[in-house]
């Protein structure tokens, strides 16, 4: 039997009117002969009703209780979207985390998918036409509710593609599709018709927020070929891929920014062995996600050791150095919160030098200062001064010809 | 281990400061050192919010997914009360209909519990000092969610303590306990301290809405004391138990009445073998409910039939009957909507003759004329004029000294 899976967000289920236009969208694929799994979010704005109720309730609130609440969103939506699709005269039925089931780990409100049931589904899908299934819900072995994390419906989707080795996974979202950059940023933004899994990981991380990172790891894992797409248009969106499935390489896919940065730096650190493990250990500890790190060369046995943290850990990070400063052994600590992370992405710079000197010619040539560079296989990426964020992002966008779509020359 | 269930209603746990008491209440017998299961029900108005949902997206909303929408609201009360629980330091967790399990058949919106998963039950118990279980919802074997119908969080507590053979069973709700009759109709009203099963469950289908029926059959069959009382304070409530646990047996145990009655009568019936079937079959195939029924002695072969039958039922019943006039054979159809059903329970008037009497003599002293009259081994029952109502229940109260609690003589 073919089989399309398709996911839609809270916006897209949030009333009657938006439910009715997903069913449209459902009914498509169904009414061609194939199997249907929808999987939906809670309607928008329910998790985080929920969220200030348990907030309310107490300042602690046990993880496993909070995904137990929280999980009735998605309840709610696939009941009531299971009602319209069955008054069509459609065989169909929600199916909630625990009941497919979607086995994860323990881990409430981050769980990871273990295992999902692929005979189960099966079965259901030779009952049933078309299946509901509640997103960002599981449960574990002790059959506890978990949840997988904002934004989790697009990794249950994903995996559900997976486990039952659907012909696409359809994620339906109020964009068209994964643009060039920002758009509200650069007018001339394009949206992109097939990107790499990696190259949809660094984009994710730079605050892309199109897809749950984790889902774009679940599809690169198990090769589950995404289409990222529009609700509310027919129009194709961007097919999230193999790399080696995009025929048209091209060299730079897309510019990501961060504007949540700020830069620490310990100026003249002792420079002895181990000093980098004093100084980023207690960070990790609390969980402070620390991203580039900069360690200038010696000189005189002392050195200046910069990084970035996102600007809510400032101030933790700040305490937890400062109370170290006599055991790491450096003279000041300084912050700057004016800064901006700029991304170059693109798997095709992997076969092509030359594309940081251009980005760094570029911003040259508009003044922009680089505070620090870090650079990965399929990205460059540069810490500015944050209010040259829409310049550089804008200037780096022509650089690489974004606008036209321009394929590896 | 000694075991306790509490049940508390939806305005029990409306919200967080009610919740705050609800905790008071679970928390002394846990102190005393018992254990506790805590059975809630959705926060008030929660249930009706989500039939509304339902209604607002379909007619004829699917039953299961009815369910599955539903018993959100105890998913939601219990999360939350947890957490509340859980902040005091108390080992404790949410259970679900599912996880228990409580097992039910697939009869959605008004299941019966079938199995109740005693030994899971109880190691949850060796691990948790409290459980605080989600009311009205169970799962049929395909483990779909069932609910009980309104009130099913009685009967839920009351299965639970059967299942583990609880000490007591408690059901908070906002009334201090069973009365007499309806305090606002008879100001003379007095808590009734134990009451029978069977008069409890002659009360409750007469409209003194404190327990849901079913629990209270469920209770008389697996032999469970309950204890019904008010969440609002300390006073013991009414204690429902065994007939032969209630020491000092009065005669009369209370009151009720029903305004929601129609008097329905066919005139001059052909007598007829097989006249009641052909009146009755066809209402019950509609589902009417069809309470007091008298047959007048024939006389030329013809005889009245009346009977009574609820006020909404009152078209369905008078369409059919109107279709079956020939096959019938009855010269008029006649209905009236100013009746009321006034009766006397009492599990006391098994042994002693006379309540009939003195219930139709007070009557007849106030000049209340006795439309139809209906008894069992417990029970004495009068349809009367609707706007006698009041006075009739005062004048019963009174001439069986209720407000005295006065025991048999």
């Amino acid at each position: 039997m073919n089989i399309v899976v398709q996911k839609f967000g809270g916006t897209s289920v949030r009333n009657l009117e938006c439910q009715r236009q997903v069913m449209q969208k459902v009914l498509r694929p169904y009414r061609e002969g194939n199997k249907v799994i929808v999987v939906l979010s809670a309607m928008s704005g329910e998790t985080n009703r929920l969220l200030d109720l348990a907030k309310e309730w107490t300042d602690t609130p046990d993880p496993a209780e909070v995904d137990s609440l929280v999980s009735t969103g998605e309840q709610v939506s696939s009941a009531l979207f299971a009602m319209l699709l069955k008054q069509q005269g459609v065989k169909c039925r929600s199916v909630l985390g625990f009941q497919a089931p979607v086995k994860t780990n323990g881990a409430h409100g981050k769980a990871r998918i273990v295992d999902i049931d692929e005979q189960k589904l099966k079965a259901m899908l030779q009952e049933y036409d078309i299946l509901v299934m509640a997103g960002f819900q599981g449960c574990d072995d002790d059959m506890r509710i978990t949840t997988l994390g904002r934004g989790g419906s697009d990794t249950s989707a994903v995996a559900l593609a997976a486990a039952i080795d659907a012909d696409v996974c359809e994620i339906y979202t109020d964009v068209p599709g994964v643009f060039t950059t920002d758009p509200n940023m650069c007018t001339d933004a394009r949206k992109i018709d097939k990107i790499a899994y990696d190259e949809m990981l660094e984009m994710a991380s730079m605050g892309a927020k199109v897809l749950q990172i984790r889902s774009v790891e679940f599809a690169k894992k198990y090769n589950v070929t995404v289409h990222v797409r529009s609700t509310f248009s027919d129009e194709p969106g961007t097919i999230v891929t193999q790399e080696d499935e995009i025929m048209e390489s091209v060299l730079v896919s897309g510019i990501a920014y961060d504007k949540d940065q700020a830069q620490i730096t310990l100026v003249h650190v002792q420079d002895n062995p181990g000093v980098s493990a004093q100084i980023f250990s207690p960070l990790a500890e609390q969980k402070i996600l620390v991203d580039m790190i900069v360690q200038n060369p010696s000189k005189d046995g002392l050195t200046d050791m910069t990084f970035t943290v996102p600007r809510s850990d400032v101030d933790a990070t700040l305490k937890t150095l400062s109370k170290l400063q006599y055991e790491i052994g450096y003279e000041e600590l300084t912050h700057n919160l004016n800064v901006s992370k700029i991304s170059i992405i693109g798997v095709g710079m992997r076969n092509h030098s030359g594309v940081a000197s251009r980005a760094f010619q570029a911003l040259a040539d508009e003044n922009v200062n680089i505070l620090m560079i870090s650079t990965s296989e399929i990205k460059v990426t540069c810490l500015i001064d944050d209010k040259y964020t829409e310049l550089a992002v804008r200037t780096l966008h022509k650089a690489f010809s974004l606008e036209e779509g321009k394929h590896i020359e």
